[in-house]
């Protein structure tokens, strides 16, 4: 037997029924059908409401788009948060079409092709250079297009986010300016006449320990203030990256969101000058919707086979890479997962729940403590939300992309 | 240093420019954009002739679709090989999208629904059924609409693929019926009426050893034979699998075709009884198309980061998941990869390839030997033609699928 990861706690059910948003899970699959993805909006805005209680009010909250481009959750978060973050001329456009202004957009990357950062700057996106080299092409083609630039630039720091899931700095690194380069180009910028929009460091993802992301922040903070008086720069703007992780696996526990917000506002309060009037912002994606989005599958058969019993679902890789242990991770572990129609038998039998894909990496749960799952029964796999749909092969095989649905809570059931 | 694959053999270059399909890469690049997925369709050709050349005239190909969709190179192999293998609804209807005769496929996957069921059996399908439950399903469905369904048996052997990439048979698996369980289905399924169409039996998949291939086709023929003797039913078709594998990485070394065939051949030749009238297929995916393939990404910028080389490319996971490593292997090894505008220039230094994403996973080579490269330049990942543009998120962070192209040698280059 091996074990699944923790289900968010703001799931309930009712009788048999998982509840999402309020409402059977069966009634979702029964309107939507299956493979289905539903992401929470009331869970959303209470984790957007989590930060802003314990964040200081000075930080400003961004979205990254890449954690999940679905057009009307970028709507809600619009309403929500402060900003955004794209890494692609693909998620401007996203933006773009949900009315969502793009000046509240900055854009990360390693690989900006000239059209991309051209359609960027045309839209008032605050570019986030890479390098020199893209310092220079961002003022070529803005100097072509007769706009002036609004330029940032990306930081790789000379440290890391201990515990991160992904570390992005540190080292040597595709993503931006070694620390040590970044004064004279600071320089460069502003001596440019370019709009001068500071600094975006951003060292690790997907860390639950809190002491690690406040030391991260207070050596952010530290670097930026560093890299500022060496370059005798005001500081405009500063990204702090993000890298507030959830629970996934057995045993990983919740982020101390409240200890990390008490620990920036202390150090907040002992900003060193150049930092007073810098605007602060804090990027995350995971962290605001991945806990709120299940994926539901049906069992389209239950199935034994020497002594082992799978059920073989219509959902699968192809939508939740990740969750199959087959993006990023070494070692597979379970994900939370349940069977979203049998939420009161306890578990009796150890299953495996795997896709439809014909391929032994379509694998939702191994060897999982289960109740007797059957033909028409629906799945659940938790923390959904992001790095889900979009960052899964959904072509894979033919069977096509999931469905997706924004879900509102109705007001009479709303707890 | 970390090696690269080796590069297929059929491939040339001209000076400074890797040829495909007889032309510069460089001008596929502009006739098409980068990144590209080109596929050879003289290489397609010559491997199926390789097959035919070495392989009993008896034994029937078969192309698995899922290996790569691409609908020119469906048509193309439409008329080389004498059917497909398909693994959904979509995949059906992909080859009734190029006109090719669904009577000629058959479709194996653990989890067909009953709207894909249905569709394959009133286009004339061969069901693979993966279970009792399967078969029972298929002759409802098939009653219900007036069809008589054919119907096979994929078999979970007892055995499997020894040194494969990836094992479909032998202990408990979702795939296939277990083979202790198949002489009653058999006779369930002849005793219904149905079109009986014989069993499928596949072990394993990306074996580079001879021997091992060798060891399962006379293990699959044992079984297949035993299976149908204990049955008391004919074997009118046996579906053999495929296995076959091709060169990826550094130290792989093709696969000895001639030895398989002559194996085989032999085999053939002092077959029991049961086995004298079987229609006997061989199916591949990765051996017909993998090696044709070539993905083409630019250099975006030439990066220096504390001492190490990054070439930064428009191209990434999102296109060539399985080139980044990610994708159903434990230690990230290097595909075969040139800088296909500087092939006259010997390596001299040690570079990483990157792509366009914001992610430490995006690299397609990881501190490989290679000439200098430029911005512009153009950089070629081989054995591309399998597993890639759709076996990849091509939705992770909006950039967008990559370009296709099913290229023909012109004749007058043709060597």
């Amino acid at each position: 037997m091996k074990p699944l990861g923790p289900i968010p706690p703001h799931f309930h059910s009712q009788g048999a029924d998982l509840l999402i948003a309020g409402r059977p899970a069966r009634d979702w699959a029964q309107a939507h059908g299956t493979p289905l993805f539903v992401y929470e909006a009331g869970a959303v805005r209470a984790r957007v409401a989590q930060l802003r209680a314990a964040l200081p009010a000075r930080v400003r909250l961004h979205y990254a788009v890449k954690a999940n481009p679905f057009g009307p959750l970028l709507a809600l978060l619009a309403e929500l948060v402060d900003g955004f973050d794209i890494a692609s001329a693909g998620e401007l456009a996203l933006l773009k079409a949900r009315g969502i202004d793009p000046a509240r957009a900055g854009f990360a990357g390693p690989g900006k092709r000239d059209a991309e950062i051209a359609a960027a700057l045309a839209a008032g996106v605050t570019l986030h250079c890479e390098s020199a080299r893209e310092v220079e092409r961002a003022l070529a083609l803005g100097a072509a297009a007769g706009h002036r630039p609004k330029l940032a630039i990306r930081v790789n720091p000379d440290f890391d986010l201990r515990g991160s899931g992904m570390k992005m700095g540190g080292g040597a690194r595709p993503f931006g300016v070694d620390a040590e380069n970044v004064p004279p180009l600071a320089r460069r910028i502003v001596a440019s006449g370019a709009d001068w929009r500071g600094l975006h460091i951003y060292a690790g993802s997907q860390a639950l320990d809190a002491q690690a992301v406040i030391a991260t922040q207070a050596a952010t903070l530290d670097l930026a203030a560093r890299l500022a008086g060496e370059a005798g720069v005001p500081l405009p703007a500063l990204n702090l990256g993000g890298g507030f992780g959830i629970p996934y696996f057995p045993g990983d526990t919740p982020l101390d969101l409240a200890a990390v917000g008490s620990a920036l506002a202390a150090r907040l309060a002992d900003l060193p000058p150049v930092l007073h009037d810098t605007q602060l912002t804090v990027e995350l994606g995971r962290y605001l919707v991945g806990e709120a989005g299940v994926y539901l599958a049906q069992v389209v058969e239950r199935k034994e086979s020497r002594g082992e019993v799978f059920l073989v679902t219509d959902g699968g890789l192809h939508h939740q890479l990740a969750a199959s242990g087959n993006f990023g991770t070494v070692v597979r572990r379970n994900y939370p997962l349940a069977i979203a129609t049998r939420m009161d038998v306890p578990a009796t039998e150890i299953a495996s729940v795997v896709g439809c894909l014909c391929t032994p990496l379509d694998r939702l749960a191994d060897k999982a403590a289960l109740p007797r799952g059957q033909e028409g029964d629906l799945v659940a796999v938790f923390c959904a939300g992001a790095y889900g749909a979009t960052a899964s092969p959904a072509a894979f095989l033919g069977h096509g992309p999931a469905s997706e649905i924004l879900a509102e809570t109705p007001v009479d059931r709303a707890g």
